[in-house]
């Protein structure tokens, strides 16, 4: 999704096709919209959507939306959780990392490294 | 309380107005103030602060809030659970919503829409 | 599954009974194993295993065995939010009430009331 | 309440005897009773119940027991927060120290102590 | 400690035997004792424990522990963070897969499989 | 660390007068750096890292951050429990009370007040 009051570190089209790269899986479409995910979901007739939980304060967070967007249009959520070795990977510390050291870290995808 | 770091979605007599409007209770008084919520409490003479508790990430700074209101003035928070139906709806999910839905949802008072 | 330190309100021929009477859903099975579920899933090739989520506390709890379950045989778990209006509905509260109360609850099925 | 499945380290009528004597409020009675606590409410048309919060670990089980209590006879639960210097008496953690202590700690009243 | 209440998997001398097994640490020293362990520590003049912290449920616990513990006789506790590969291993959940699985998994300790 | 996404109440200089002169502690340093604390403690031969822990909404990140860190250099993180008495103090509510409070509560050191 589009979201207006976050800024990216990458620009739309980097993001699409970073994650064309990383994620080499058939039949997946990467897209980008504006709006809602309940919205979008609806006008493609998606049923559910899939995310990753790592953390337990994520879940509070996750729980709220989830129902909330069920709420809306009906759309369910279901969540996997996260590989435990790579439970600590959030994205404001990768990025905080990304900000000083020289060289990509493992669990980074190269091409992306340095931003 | 009037925040000075966090500007609202509607000015403070919208805001005022909008809370006389669904609150149709007796005895209820809609006031807006400058300063610390302690200080007003303590200017007349209210003992107990009462405030809704939707999730458990809410918990934890709610809790240090009240221990340091109770440390500065001896004020009390009292805390009420929120009905289960509407334990999702926090106010930032709202205001996304707002900003992309064409229609009130039902859980949002219909005056208060479009915003 | 049969958990040998727990014993159960009812027999495990009544269980099954009670959660195909509440679940008139075609293509669902119901079974009882002894033994580790992941080692019931390998044996009939189950590559994923679904399960409800309520509050924060039992996240924390479910995200170790999903992770556990992982390490031991690679079957993945995915969690579904609870509708919201049942959230506070655990099995032990359930059972408290079912002790005293007179009549069934507008939550319980019928036929498991009372116990 | 009298629990069936939670034996008390004292007598019903010990608790009761020690309850009077750390609580010196005029108009707190403190009384015994057999069932459920919402039962107990409906008969004395008591209108809501007043608990305290200690830990982020409580909240989650009580919030569950005050939507439970309120779907069931529309009773209210309060939660006041802790003092903070106490946040970490537990009753099992109390009890394990009870157990081996030679004299009683400061925040242990001193006539329930040797137990 | 010898917990009365816990009954170990293991006899005592077992776990000393094990857990010296498994800890080729120069100057570590396993030892049994009966009571409170912070009334060990202060016979010892042992100024901290140090303990491991796996999960967000167990830091409400533990945090509530150190806190007694220091009020008692002063003594510090330092919380070290698993490494996030082994975060989902508790004890009750290894309990559950021993009592089942035929071989050892890699994350326990050959000698001590099966029990 | 110099946090360059985050503007500090005070300057540098300053902070590093004050938590010298609260901190009377022979053999403690005081220093600012650029960049990320690990690299800080590669450069200086630095083990382990110590930090306070005051709430269980706090330990969630900072368990990410400690197995981030341990990954990147080896570095380990070692938490300190906060004495109960001062665990509704975080530095955003102290901010908030200080732009309005007249006088210094008793729990911040004079000099810094008023700001």
């Amino acid at each position: 999704m589009i979201n207006k009051s976050k800024k990216g570190l990458f620009e739309i089209d980097e993001r699409i096709d970073l994650i064309r790269e990383v994620t080499p899986i058939r039949q997946r479409a990467v897209e980008a919209f504006h709006g809602l995910l309940v919205d979008f979901c609806k006008q493609r007739d998606i049923p559910a959507i899939v995310k990753g939980l790592r953390a337990v304060s994520d879940f509070d967070y996750e729980l709220q939306m989830a129902q909330m967007n069920n709420g809306l249009t009906g759309v369910e959520t279901l969540f996997v959780p996260t590989n435990p070795t790579y439970s600590f990977l959030s994205s404001s510390l990768v990025k905080e990392v990304a900000a000083w050291a020289a060289t990509s870290p493992t669990w980074s995808p190269r091409r992306s490294w340095p931003p």
